[in-house]
């Protein structure tokens, strides 16, 4: 299994090198489980579901803690048909298919309940996308149902979902979205948009 | 059919809203044949591909010539079977599945020959995703090979494809892997990044 993302940090500032290169140092307690690579468009992150997400968190809510409108933009992706295997992707994260959807969305509920508190809001926006599988719309829809249960749920909106709440939960509920829906072997991504600060109204 | 996109722009200034502001005035020649809704994340802008792609290049195009580092990010979507119909996306722009991938590789390519030039350069990197086909891989495989003959294809990135080039060619590169790869009936979507005056070198 490949799993990972390009991530792209975008701050509304003159300063955005410096908040850049500041909020990076959040990723420091977990590079030892992730690869790392950045080019002048995004940073490929490595890794498996359960460091990406709480990793893409806590440089989230680093940005955010910055006070200036920043806005993370990541390309998420698992189980690409034209991506290597790669022993630092392995991971216990991902759902039994063979369970029916809802006790895959109970177990995601249970999930969120442990999840950390970080004190910055995070302003979502996503796209969760099933290739290859029969029946992808199902598993969309269930994805869609468990986040309209998470206490996240903003508002559909077209052609993605919108979440809001503690960064915490909202990556947490990501986290279980990308996890619980779709086969393991399957081929899932998220087109991802995390704002915050924004100076216009919700 | 449905189609259309969430498009955002994040200039790296201070002075961002006044550079998102003076940018959109470039979507004016195409709004009669757009339905467009702003938020606070996104704007919805929803049409036809052969209206949506120049008018997000005409949208680029203006804010890379501010000078400022600007990035446009957009997510498409075409066929999403949860979209009702509407007729402001009539298209005539899709290919034929029915013809081989090498014809449709063939009729993009003689379209890009007549692509208008903005003066602006635009550094791009994209996925395109093709779902509820039987071989999704075979179609997203189709549309980089045909990139690859492009002019603009600069290289492949784990989960996704990067592209450079005047922002014309790039963009009109985008439409045609758009609509010339997938069926017409399918759901097609692309996450895409276009970013203008970086200071890192590529």
């Amino acid at each position: 299994m490949f799993a990972g993302a390009q991530v792209s940090l975008y701050p509304m500032t003159d300063r955005f090198v410096d908040v850049i290169v500041s909020s990076l140092t959040a990723l420091d307690p977990w590079r030892d489980r992730l690869r790392i690579e950045t080019d002048d468009i995004s940073t490929l992150i490595v890794g498996p579901p359960e460091v990406l997400f709480p990793a893409l968190r806590d440089f989230y809510a680093a940005a955010a803690g910055t006070g200036h409108h920043v806005v993370l933009r990541a390309t998420l992706s698992r189980g690409c048909p034209g991506e290597p295997d790669d022993p630092i992707c392995q991971t216990s994260a991902l759902a039994n298919p063979a369970q029916p959807l809802s006790e895959r969305q109970a177990a995601a509920l249970g999930v969120l309940a442990d999840a950390v508190e970080t004190g910055q809001t995070a302003d979502a926006q996503f796209s969760l996308y099933v290739m290859g599988a029969g029946n992808h719309m199902a598993e969309i829809m269930g994805s869609i149902d468990f986040l309209k249960n998470s206490g996240t749920f903003n508002r559909s909106k077209n052609f993605c979902t919108r979440l809001s709440g503690d960064a915490g939960v909202v990556f947490a509920a990501l986290q279980q979205a990308f996890c619980c829906f779709g086969p393991p072997e399957g081929h899932v991504t998220i087109d991802l948009t995390v704002s915050a600060n924004s100076p216009s109204a919700r």
